[in-house]
């Protein structure tokens, strides 16, 4: 038997950890279902033919999954197609709208959160399960913009929510550095904007030199660089966009879109958006806004939340089914948040209460369980100590666990003379029951920056 | 690229069964918290050969993973350890434990909601990705007996706040039959639990002969038969198997565990536990009471919660780690209500509010936002309608996703004359975002038995 180890890209959490986790996930969730978003959950699994299919290097990225005795079961022909794992919820999605279209109400607002997993070369930050969370609006035909507006305001719902500090999110419109390149003459739009994409890893000297090489001016590749270097809390954007005197209608609806974007950021999530004219997104699936986020002064840790929006993701022949969404790296976040201490929670237990047990008979358990029962029925997680050792050794049974409130039965069979205890503290009161709330702030595992 | 189609065993829901399955997760989950059981989640994968070492025929259910790409990363030794997708939870949390033994405290109660994955042949009830609740709680060396009683009162607890209908725990443990057949005469303890265990599959005849073809006599047969047809709902099969006039130490005590847990049951739990004494759980690691639950009137879908005691399931040659858990069979439940109708959704969506959009210019727009932000903010979850068609128009969005309310903001700036709307009433009243609340009924989704 292999030693027992970590698998490199496959984090796991203690439980303290784990509270914090579950407490974004809650929040997320919660936040997506006060805006109106479904959840639905997909398969783990894709024929590999329909994963490989998206972008250029996601084929390297796919885990493939095989039943290890071999063999396929019953003559099923689907089972003959190979299967991957899926590695975002984007591509499952777009599978799962064309194949329920029937069924589903359009514009269909839907919410996902999910592993997915990606044979890459694990580093800080970046495993190999990882979990995500996505929304998406979707319809048929046509989507309304103002959908390109609502996306970023649900996500600075969340955040506001999390305690994660100071983030920004930073949108663009493809439209923009596309209607620019082709209005300074450069035909190759996709190749361009990968190499703008560069920007932040290898710097605007780089870049200028890329951009060169690849067949554009000096004077081009300068005026590349000055729209990435685009950078407003406001629509003033537009005014510094107008002075490279570059004129292009693609161009103008982009700007126009971005404009509407920001606008509706500085009313519904005020000093949040930016619009960065740098952002570009790799994936050539985005036609019009494009989101990224940085937490302030870790902007070292890149984009943990991002998404677009995209025409053509979903076809059936008959209809395409544009959408917008926006995904939130969870594992990510979580993964640099809790590995740098800087979110913490307060306890490594649900639990509230410690029940105290005054004897291991049937009696003074019974008697425990009683009190058990009655705080649970007013919502107030607990458990009975496992032994009756001495009060002593019972509270440092909380204590280890950071279970705030011991209780302590009373002699008589009823629950007269209850006493529970603050161990933190030390305050110690007479208690019934079925009446005595703790604090808002201890009934749950508190969750918070450091 | 292939057809798009459902992958057999492979389950996927539209958003209204996806609320009913959340609401069981949820109140599975609240309730293993009010007990005072901390989540974990391990990683999917684990080495092949740690999960192909538990039990007979787990071997071809493992879904091997490989990169699509192929080769190793960088030199990364324990990368070269064939991965598996996870076919439980109870294998990866006994490495857990191991693993994180020194940073736990102990006892540890555990739940842990996660997939998990099986390549043998779908059919009803029985996929091959699926969702476990499982709950466990482990010490270092020994483990108390009152945990193997506490278990199925947590069940009761989560399956009672759910709409199940009529069920039973059904408990044994496994000293009986060890000691009763070692009582009469039969050595081959292991042999003769497989065979009894196969009484609800081939029946009483079938048996009886598989177990004289195994060197039984006809006495000894019909004794483990007439042991296998106890089942009672109190502690009177103590005086059942008395009758039997076999005498054995363990068979005593695991008479007097049952009778303990049967005890607990009838105070914590009233007409759910019974004892049956044809339970065994195929799974050789159990070596106490074991469980399994029966949906009354449904017998015939089988057990969908099992479950038991274990020994030494996890040891690291110096501390073993006994244990007691439970195992929601999620999926098999869900699959099985939510097919055949017995439970459903109110909605098909967690809004429950739609408020109207009086005109699709900006000031329009704002003016249902900051009707749906006042909403939020007091937790009800709303959308505004996506374009201002006519109210009939609007309506009839709401209805096709079964969202109660539609909000109507008046004509003023304020949200003064702002009305609301009951569509499934007609009722339509003046109300003020910042104060109106719906029914608690209406609030979320309702989930209810048909």
């Amino acid at each position: 038997m292999s030693k027992i180890s970590p698998i490199s890209g496959f984090p796991e959490y203690l439980p303290a950890d784990r509270i914090v986790e579950q407490h974004f996930l809650d929040v997320i969730r919660e936040t997506f279902e006060l805006h109106g978003f479904c959840s639905i959950e997909t398969r783990s699994v894709e024929p590999i033919e329909r994963l490989s299919a998206q972008g250029e290097d996601t084929d390297k990225e796919i885990y493939a999954i095989s039943r290890l005795a071999g063999g396929s079961d019953s003559g099923d022909q689907r089972d003959s197609a190979r299967l991957g794992l899926h590695f975002d919820m984007t591509v499952p999605f777009a599978r799962y709208v064309l194949e329920n279209a029937g069924k589903l109400n359009f514009p269909f607002r839907r919410y996902q959160i999910q592993k997915a997993w990606r044979g890459e070369r694990p580093q800080e930050g970046r495993y190999r399960e990882f979990t995500q969370a996505d929304i998406d609006v979707v319809d048929v035909g046509e989507l309304s913009p103002h959908f390109e507006a609502e996306m970023p305001l649900v996500l600075a719902d969340a955040f506001d929510r999390l305690p994660i500090g100071e983030y920004l999110i930073l949108v663009n419109n493809r439209k923009i550095p596309e209607g620019f390149y082709t209005g300074i003459g450069l035909s190759d739009v996709a190749g361009t904007l990968r190499i703008v994409d560069k920007l932040d890893k290898v710097g605007p000297a780089a870049v200028r030199t890329m951009l060169t090489a690849a067949g554009a001016t000096d004077v081009q590749a300068g005026q590349c660089l000055a729209l990435a270097e685009i950078h407003t809390p406001d629509t003033t954007f537009v005014d510094r966009v107008a002075e490279l005197g570059v004129t292009n209608p693609v161009l103008d609806e982009g700007l126009a879109a971005l404009a509407a974007v920001i606008r509706a950021g500085a009313v519904g999530a005020p000093g949040r958006l930016v619009a960065d004219l740098r952002i570009a997104r790799g994936l050539d699936y985005y036609t019009g806004t494009v989101y990224e986020t940085q937490l302030v002064g870790y902007e070292s840790w890149g984009s943990f939340c991002s998404g677009g929006r995209y025409d053509a993701l979903a076809s059936d022949g008959r209809n395409t089914y544009p959408g917008v969404g926006i995904s939130i790296g969870l594992s990510r976040l979580i993964g640099l948040l809790v590995g740098t201490g800087l979110v913490t929670a307060s306890r490594s237990t649900p639990a509230c209460v410690l029940v105290a047990l005054v004897s291991d008979d049937a009696a003074g358990r019974l008697r425990s369980t009683v009190v058990a029962k009655s705080l649970r029925d007013r919502g107030i997680a607990c458990e009975v100590a496992p032994t009756a050792a001495k009060f002593g050794k019972q509270i440092r049974y909380a204590e280890r666990r950071g279970i705030p409130y011991v209780w302590f039965p009373g002699d008589g069979e009823s629950t007269a003379g209850d006493q529970v205890k603050d161990i933190r503290s030390g305050d110690q009161v007479e208690a019934d029951a079925a009446a005595w709330t703790p604090p808002a702030a201890d009934l749950r595992p508190a969750v918070h920056r450091s």
